[in-house]
């Protein structure tokens, strides 16, 4: 079966707001094992979207409609569905009851605009908003569904998941279930070059995607409904192991902060950490797991010298002789964090994110993450190419990685 | 003019990732004085690529396509383009040295799949990436362009800026010239309310959007090439500031922690940070401007009480009398942070952020962000809705705002 959307809105047109409907409804659709070839964003505008209508109905047999079912003139997606299947408009009385009751409940003055809300082709299921005035509804003609829904991102999830999932599942004759690999520590080319055959398959798929630093492989299997996926899946992601190893931080599509967090729970152990150039975003990405004040103790963001000495407990010699950005003062850092606070861990980060503040001897880029504890510290020089924020991204999750591969009893080299 | 735009990529299709490129060139084509009427997303499949690029040439005068420029078979976006035009493809030399480049200043192994970034339709304006390692191109035919753009957002923006845009200027007759005011400590509809009037006019016009915390107020006037907006935009800008007083924060578009770190300069001031719940998200905000280090002199993460007791000098009594999440807790981090550091100012946050953590007394989203220096320390208790990422979000701004308000001599509550 194949499904498209279209999402209705001259304020998608500008740009005005991000279009996440459309990602939303896509990756539900694909979950409930819909082929999905086109997604179509056009305005309030009844030609442009009657016409856009009409091809998504001849080339797919289930198209979702996202937006247009305000109270105004300017929306018209149900008048449009009406005029693209040949229905007239009617009066759905459950609807104007429940539309009068919510402005009565509210004390808002109702407009006869309002009553629009309670206006669908005919014939169609009307689908309760419980979130909002406008309700939704699906029209069935010739084996194709129009399915109607609201544009407020809450109000639409809302609908989808308490009527339209349903629907489609019934119509659905298979799914599809996802497995993500999470890859650090080699580039989005080469990951594909080790892997390049398995992605000819044509199920299960693999699929590389990169993003700052990290590459996600995604594999996924299409199965009849009631069948298992993971007899598919699991062969899979063996061989992706097998052939990237210990690159492979997740099978399970944590990211590598939630495996931080999950490995120190797991081993009873703390972290504290001494940043410079990431300014707070280690800590800010570990703070972001829910319970990760179990076992992140403290968190110093030292940016001068000064602080580094005070806070820290960096020599002042190591820092006159080398440098706040080298090796030397990253170990110390993170030896300076971990004794500080009694944690187990001490990661340090010092380095130059840019766009100022290169030299020859030390461009911009130039990064030295350490950890402390669980043996000897250790520094990992990097020479990160781009922007301050992928120098400061990059320097945060190879902080996080060198915690990983410790905790996990993993070479840091 | 007409321009429209062509999302490729199987990715976007199934829902994996939002497609915040759409959003970006909806924005700057509108900005441009382009007419927009759809937006297409389409997979990595040729024929329908093609039939799709087909039909956008019929109805607009420029397509710009995103994505789809990889090194993988996978990436076929310039050969529907060729195709399309009937045009040949060909190996652009500078592009071709310039990938090898790119690899070997990174240290990359380079497959022979990297070299089909070098291959343009024959003709075309080639745009370099300094981003990434696939050029752009444009391609022109009988008054209508192509312009193809990578898929990753931060090489679309950094090519889009350098080059695009430049070309799609000249081509429009037009332009469309926007003013950003931001405001903070108001709700959407209430700051609606003040201005719905306002948002009645057609040139300019003025419309709201909320974002985590914030509402942004666009004011956007569309002038002949060559003509002034200012007299336009400035009048509303200055009848909004009316109404809704010192709430705004900005009009000239600038970020909550872009105007603090502006005003600590022009202040000759400094800040340190004591942050509990939002855990480095205040420090990493502010750490995000360039040449932040200028004025933050230090932050601290400080989950644990041992944290707070060692780290800030909150008092023993302080945290067993009225606990870790209590103004006067906060005040104690705010001022520790600043004595400890000998800054000007600062801030002090201990809250729960959730999930857990929440008692009747004390619930989830209760947050006291405290500010020390430039006169009495003051403490804001804020009692937030939402979830995690909302409270955490919501706290740093308000703390950011308590900073703002001091700097610029406006009451803090």
């Amino acid at each position: 079966m194949t499904a498209e959307i279209i999402s209705v809105g001259t304020e998608l047109l500008l740009g005005q707001i991000l279009n996440s409907d459309a990602q939303y409804l896509a990756r539900e659709l694909s979950a409930l094992g819909y082929n999905l070839f086109y997604q179509t964003t056009v305005g309030d505008n009844m030609d442009r979207l009657a016409k856009c209508l009409e091809t998504a109905l001849e080339r797919s047999d289930a198209v979702l409609l996202s937006g247009g079912l305000g109270p105004t003139e300017d929306d018209m997606t149900k008048d449009a569905v009406a005029k693209v299947f040949g229905l007239e408009m009617e009066l759905h009385e459950a609807s104007e009851k429940e539309i009068k009751r919510f402005f009565a409940s509210r004390n808002y003055e109702m407009t006869p605009n309002n009553m629009r809300q309670a206006m669908f082709p005919k014939g169609s299921i009307v689908l309760p908003n419980a979130r909002g005035t406008a309700p939704g509804c699906i029209v069935e003609q010739n084996g194709k569904a129009a399915i109607v829904l609201p544009g407020p991102p809450h109000e639409l999830i809302d609908m989808f998941e308490k009527h339209a999932r349903e629907y489609l599942t019934k119509r659905s004759d298979s799914k599809i279930v996802s497995r993500v690999l999470r890859v650090f520590g080699m580039g989005e080319s080469s990951v594909e070059h080790r892997v390049r055959d398995l992605m000819d398959g044509a199920n299960p798929t693999l699929a590389p995607y990169a993003s700052v630093g990290e590459v996600t492989l995604r594999l996924t299997a299409k199965v009849g409904v009631g069948e298992a996926a993971h007899t598919l899946l699991d062969p899979l992601a063996e061989e992706v192991v097998k052939r990237l190893g210990d690159l492979v931080y997740t099978t399970d599509n944590e990211k590598l902060e939630e495996l931080a967090v999950r490995l120190l729970k797991e081993n009873g152990k703390t972290l504290a950490l001494a940043e410079s150039c990431t300014g707070g975003l280690v800590a800010e990405k570990i703070t972001d797991v829910p319970g990760a004040s179990d076992v992140l103790l403290e968190g110093v963001v030292a940016y001068s010298n000064a602080a580094k000495i005070r806070r820290l407990g960096v020599s002042e010699a190591t820092l006159e002789q080398f440098g706040a950005v080298s090796a030397q003062t990253a170990k110390e850092m993170a030896e300076g964090a971990k004794l500080g606070s009694g944690a187990d861990f001490g990661i340090g980060i010092t380095g130059i994110a840019g766009p100022g503040g290169g030299t020859d001897e030390k461009p911009v880029g130039l990064v030295y993450a350490a950890l402390a504890g669980g043996g000897e510290t250790f520094v990992k020089e990097l020479r990160l190419g781009g922007e301050r924020v992928r120098v400061r991204a990059l320097s945060a999750l190879n902080a996080l990685d060198l915690l990983r591969r410790r905790l996990s009893g993993l070479p840091l080299e």
